[in-house]
């Protein structure tokens, strides 16, 4: 009996099949694990699977932060928490592909600046171009406000690279105008905490070149 | 910023961090895999993201079979696709702990038989007794249809191991006075497709008392 069986005519059946379906289609849940969720939300409390089902359909709400596009935590508000919040380093700007990274990114507790989601990367291959991103607002938003400093952390793959590299270019000339003082990437090398043992080419290449001296004792 | 931090006067941002919170109650999933899950659902399409919710809603219409307590195909009638299908032997009763079990014993389209789902396992540490599982209606079946062959497909653990030992020893007065022919296992030993150096003592000692004569050629 395949799931398609097991759905035949069958409403109840057709809800279970329909969220295995559904969550399958969710990345990095195959077909086994959509349907051990699938299991567990129909066993569980009524309430408790209604407010899974809430909180999936009051993500129509969300909204971008118009000044730098991560989700603003109040509506009513046209800017962010993080662009809202006075006690933030304003003359920094660390470009980031998603909103996912700037999440991990603020979980460091670290960068104290501000952001600017790109919303994607440039990738011909996929059709993405300069366009596609929010590439003419960061322009526009580094030509108003001067930054000391840009840091492009996108991705350390090909399309991120030729998303930086093309960022660069860009804001060459705002850059020069506002007397910007530096654009920065993120550092590369060993991850720490990895072994060596079990790390890729790439990424010993990359730290090869990318090596310091050592400070001395 | 923690996800606490993040959602702070947030109608936007709670709706997120919701669902996040939510999607890490899941088995299997932790916070790293659950934002990204989030992520992924917060950039599907308006109408995609509705028809997860809505298959997760209508979960609320599944109904139990009146025989074996699998999911009823149709709600509007009485019993499963399987007990209602006239093909299946009807004098074999696999009984199961979970619905997850048939639906795993299903797709091997070896076994034909008919299913009792016990819905539980009789474990006294989690407080689980007898009267807990569908014990009673088991042994009412056995009752009236008198089976040929009760196959007890209970897990391979303590838990499993002593429900079935129970059901077995409920079930020998029914047994005796309708003449039913035999109370089996599912075979145990070494997993097909497996490794012998990897596995666990546990399972080579049952390998090792199961084992059987090689056949001739």
């Amino acid at each position: 009996m395949s799931n398609k069986q097991l759905s035949k005519d069958g409403c109840s059946l057709n809800a279970l099949s329909n969220l295995i379906s559904e969550l399958s289609k969710l990345p990095g849940l195959g077909e086994r694990s959509a349907e051990r969720l699938a299991f567990h939300i129909l066993k569980m409390q009524g309430s408790a699977r209604q407010s899974i089902a809430d909180s999936i359909i009051s993500l129509r709400d969300i909204k971008l932060c118009q000044k730098c596009f991560n989700l603003v935590g109040n509506i009513d508000e046209p800017f962010c928490d993080i662009c809202s919040d006075d006690s933030r380093e304003r003359s920094v700007i660390c470009v980031v592909e998603q909103i996912e990274d700037l999440w991990r990114i603020e979980k460091t507790d670290v960068y104290k600046g501000l952001y600017h989601v790109l919303h994607g990367v440039i990738s011909p291959l996929d059709g993405k171009g300069p366009e596609d991103i929010t590439l003419e607002q960061l322009i526009n938003r580094v030509k108003s406000c001067s930054p000391k400093e840009i840091i492009l952390s996108t991705n350390p793959t090909v399309e991120g690279d030729n998303t930086a590299l093309y960022i660069q270019k860009e804001l060459k000339k705002p850059f020069i105008e506002n007397g910007l003082i530096k654009i920065t990437r993120l550092g590369r090398g060993v991850p720490v905490g990895s072994s060596i043992e079990y790390l890729n080419k790439a990424i010993l290449i990359s730290a090869l070149m990318e090596r310091k001296e050592s400070p001395n004792f």
